[in-house]
Parts: structure tokens; sequence; C-alpha cells
């Protein structure tokens, strides 16, 4: 497998499945576009899946995980061990990303794209490591270009995976702390933005900690120079291991007609990557949700994407994702179920 | 049952299932309040159900039906006989609620409290008729006072029947051709505002039939005067049969301590009748989404209800209810389901 291979493969949607999925809707017995979000929402996955009423079965959230050498800069509220903890956390189910997947009948995949220390084998962990943490992007490079390009590889090749054991739809998670700090970064170097403009504060940074993470993030900036043309660059640069993976996954979905649904913040740092590589990648992604954090909607205004839910979340690990995946298969189960007005023998408007 | 019985019955919410709640959700293995309204959900859930881990098992959508004399006016864009096939749509399974509600988990109770026509009995099928089809509230009242009464009363019936059933959570819905314009009255009487101010287009009344509605809104709250102090009095002179049940719902499930989904503008109109007539009913409210109809997001400011969902929905039937119900019980669930730091093994924040 090789990255331009995947870039290429990315088609436009199948417009006429999209028409005919549009002209049922039309039909069914309902004021036309009275269920609003959730009928373009199944005109959407009618065009990506190829079909006029495409359906939603097996569905899994990817979460990647990975750490970040500029945590060493203070920029999170929690410890780095965390990353790790939340990672056995998931396996063992206790987390609330394995809450919601049950809730809405998703698995999850776990998958281990650069935590800083060796996590043992288990069941449901993927073990997909670049490297031990990135290094601290306020003293250089995070990572070599090489290694953006290897995560990018590893988190298509996850989800390719995936969809050969039958899936229809992807959730994007992720799991790292210091995450916030690094998608920050890459959102302001694509949007040539300055850091306060972007950048929240996290899992719930003091406001010395939010300071220290714009100081991060400037210094980042300033001794990278990423380059906003070069999406590689960018996540060589000030990325990290679970987000390259992630907009692996993005590209390796589309590349294979299958719908994502992008979780908060951090996908959508890993949408812009996978966007910028492969622009017609991104009408094959659904924004779950607009996060409490900062920037996260000026980036989804930015990748022209509405978000389904605004409901003051910023966890991450794909609990968002989770809860659109849900109105994703209603809006396909709705397309697909409900009676027309001629099967239902109800008159339509005059 | 008598009406002043079940609003006296209406308990404040408890403190201190709220309060355990609230504590919990601060040692799951998150960040304080980054599940957002989740998290807030799930404290009111805590507090309405009296249990500091409630559960949402059994899940009913109660969609009431009813005719509106108002439609001679030409206010709709669907002819009256629209009202009975739908519910036939209801009882065969074809309509969106069905789907909606199949999607979540729940049943659908499917209430005739005063279709114009006589609707064969049919499983599935409550006939708790008030009459048939309300007076044309544009040239006198709508209803008797002694009809709006039995209309609740019926309503807090058809709640408390499916209470004894074992029913966790109750969804509200609506069939009623006309009655986004009963619904606007009712809120312009109640909130003292002009019919401009809060109706809109309904089922998607064009131009002229907008201004039809208008105009029937003006001479109902002109030639009835309904008395903005007593809701009653609203609901008997601008209301509906189905409305003055869906109040009857909310305020039966109210005393029983049942936590209710209201779905889109004709929920709220009855909700407005339920929290005027016993104020703590509202905290036993919450409002699934905001509708594109006009008015509904000021109704709602009113009531002081924030919507979870805003997807540009404008069916009624419960489709929205259906789908707040699921974030209900995926509240629930992580409240009850997710590890706490300490028995997952999670360093806290610093």
């Amino acid at each position: 497998m090789n990255l331009e291979h995947i870039l290429s493969n990315i088609k436009p949607l199948d417009q006429s499945a999209m028409d005919a999925a549009r002209a049922r809707q039309d039909q069914l017995t309902k004021p036309r576009g009275s269920l609003g979000r959730l009928e373009d929402l199944s005109i959407q996955l009618a065009g990506i899946m190829g079909n006029a009423t495409p359906s939603i079965r097996e569905k899994v959230i990817i979460t990647m995980a990975g750490d970040h050498g500029v945590t060493i800069e203070g920029v999170s509220a929690y410890p780095q061990e965390v990353t790790s903890q939340m990672v056995s956390n998931f396996l063992a189910g206790g987390a609330a990303i394995n809450v919601l997947a049950r809730h809405v009948g998703a698995r999850v995949a776990v998958v281990d794209m650069g935590v800083a220390t060796d996590i043992p084998p288990r069941e449901g962990l993927l073990n997909r490591k670049v490297g031990y943490g990135t290094a601290n992007m306020a003293k250089g490079p995070a990572m070599t270009r090489g290694q953006a390009v290897e995560s990018i590889l590893r988190g298509a090749q996850v989800v390719q995976d995936e969809i050969l054991r039958g899936v229809d739809i992807v959730g994007t998670g992720d799991m790292g702390i210091g995450n916030t700090t690094a998608s920050a970064a890459i959102a302001c170097a694509l949007m040539e933005q300055s850091p306060s403009e972007i950048a929240g504060c996290g899992t719930g940074v003091d406001h010395e900690g939010y300071n220290r993470k714009l100081s991060a993030i400037e210094r980042a900036l300033r001794v990278n120079r990423p380059d906003p043309k070069d999406a590689l660059d960018v996540l060589a640069k000030v990325g990290g291991f679970e987000i390259g993976g992630l907009a692996g996954v993005m590209l390796g979905a589309a590349s294979r007609g299958k719908p994502v649904m992008i979780d908060g913040f951090i996908s959508t740092a890993a949408a812009m990557i996978a966007v910028s590589l492969a622009p017609p990648c991104r009408e094959y992604l659904i924004s779950a949700h607009r996060s409490q954090e900062h920037g996260h909607g000026r980036m989804l205004d930015w990748l022209g994407l509405t978000p389904l839910l605004e409901l003051d979340l910023r966890l991450g690990e794909g609990t968002g994702a989770a809860l659109g995946i849900s109105f994703a298969e209603a809006a396909c189960k709705i397309l697909a179920g409900m009676a027309t007005f001629g099967e239902a023998g109800v008159s339509e408007k005059r």
C-alpha cells in the first residue's frame, strides 16, 4: 500500500444514488424536508455507499492512542501516564467510549499508534506503534516525514482490515495526553491562525497551564515553520502518531467508499490533514458534534462541515462519534423503512 | 382522578439523589464536565427518578391525534383527512415515528384524542376521543372548559396506565392537521405575543396559506380573549384535544416521578399548558430538540428549557422525542456503567 494509491482512489460521491435517495425521501409519508438533517444525511450516505437505500449494520469506533513529547512543557491537566492507563480502561470496557459504543451497537477497536510505554498485548488492542511518543514539538519536529507517512498508512490499513470484516461505518476517536496541543498547532498551521484563536483548555488546564500551552504552540510553529501547503510537513512537525493514524483511517475509508463519523477536536485536526492531502475525502466525512474546545467550530467551518450535535462534549475517545453513528443509522432506516404516500394511502400536499 | 389531585402531587426533584449523581460523575474516568449535556441530563434524571444511578429500560412514545376545526380557514398544506390516514400509518408501522421508535427500542402508543372521524379499533390504538375535532377557534371557543379538563385527565390516565406497565421514560408526540395553528395560538395567548412572532409554516404552507394562518390566529385571540393567567381557558378557547392530552401526559408522568421527553412545537405548547397549571412539572420535562418552526425557540425560552438537538426537524409525531430518549438512556448508562478513577487505576488531575 502506498499513499499516492490511496489518495488517488477517492472518488466523488455517486450522484445517481443521491438523486434516487432524494426522490424517495420526497415520496415518504411526511412533509418534504421535515426530517431536516436526517434527510440530508441519508442522501450523503447513499452517495458514499453507492446505494439509493443504504443500510448501516456493522459499526466500529477506531480509537487511536499516542503520546506527545510536548507534555513536558506542562500543557495538560493530566500526567502523561494517563494515556496508557486509559488504553487499559478502554480494553477493560470501563471508559465512556465503551459505554456509548455499546449503547449504539458499535465495537471499539483500540489502536496503539505511539503510546510512550509498551502496553501488554490484550484482545481488542492493535499494536501499530510508530514510535514511543512524539518528540517535543516546541523544540523541533514532532516526528520525521517518514513517520508521518507511516502513521497515515498504518491507519489506512487498520480501517481497510475493518472494512474487509464487513464494517458499514467507521467512527474516529483519540486518546493522548497533550493531543489538543498538537491538534491546535495543526489547525493553526493549516489555517494560518494564531494559537489563541484556536487552542482551548483541553481536559481542563488552568489559566497558567493555558498560557504554557499557547506558548508551546507558538514556539512549535516558530521553530518548525510547518508549510501550510504541505499537510505531511504539518503532521510531521506539529502532529501526533494517533492524529496521523486517524487521517489514515479517513483516507482509507473514503478510498473504499465507506462513511466516517468524525469525533471532536483531535479527529477534526486529523480530518484537516486528510482533506488537505485529498480534497474529495471531505464528502465522506460527517461531523458528529461541535465540542466545547475553543477553535473547533472554526476548524469545522474551514472543512465545510456542519456538526450534527452540540452537546458541550470535550472528551474525545470517539464519544461524540458513537452518538453520531446512531443518527446515521437512523437516517438510513428512515430512507429504507418508511412507507410512501402511495403505499400508506395518505393524501399528498394540495 | 381529578386534576387538583394530579397537580398537587408533583413534587420537587430529589436533591440528595442529584447530589449523589453529581458526585459520582466527578469520579468517573473522564475530565470533570467533559460529557457536557449528558452529565447534566443524568443528574436531572437522578432527581426525577429519585435514584443516584437511574436506569432507562422501558420506553414509550405516546402519540396523540386530534383534528382542528380551524383547518376550514385554509391554514394547512394538507387536507384534514390526513390526520386519520396518518393514524392508520402509525398503526401499520410505516411512519417516521415507527422507524425511529424501533431504532431506539421504544414502543409507540397511538391515542385518538379527538380525530374527526371514527377510526376502526386496532391493536395499538387507544380510543380516548373527547370529541370529533375541535370547533373553529377563529369563530368561537375550540372546546368547552369541561372538554379541556377531560382531555388533560384522559392524557394523565393514559400515561399512568403506561407507568403501571413499567415504563421508565415517556416521549410525547402529536398528529393533527391544523395543530401548529392551535399551538401557536396557545403560545401567543400565554406569552402575550403577536401571531407573526410565533407561527411558522407548519407542514409547509405557502405564503398565502401562511397569511390565512396568521389571520385565523389573530381572529381566534380577538374573538375568544383567552386569559393568559388561566391555562385551562387558553386550552379550551384556542387549543386542541391532543394538546390537552399531551399536557395531561406530562402532568401525569410528573405526578408519578417519571421523566418526559418533549418533542417539538405542539408538544411544547402542551408543556406550556402543563407548566402553567403546575410549575414544578417543568423539572420533569426534557426538550428533545428545537424545530424549524418559527417561534419554537422562544417558547422553549419561556419554559426555561434548553433543547438537546437542533436538527431542523419539523415533523412532530414524537420523532425528535424518540431521538432524545436515546440520549437520556445513554446518559443513565454513562452514570451507572463507567469505571471510576479508583476502579480503573487511572491517575487523577494534578
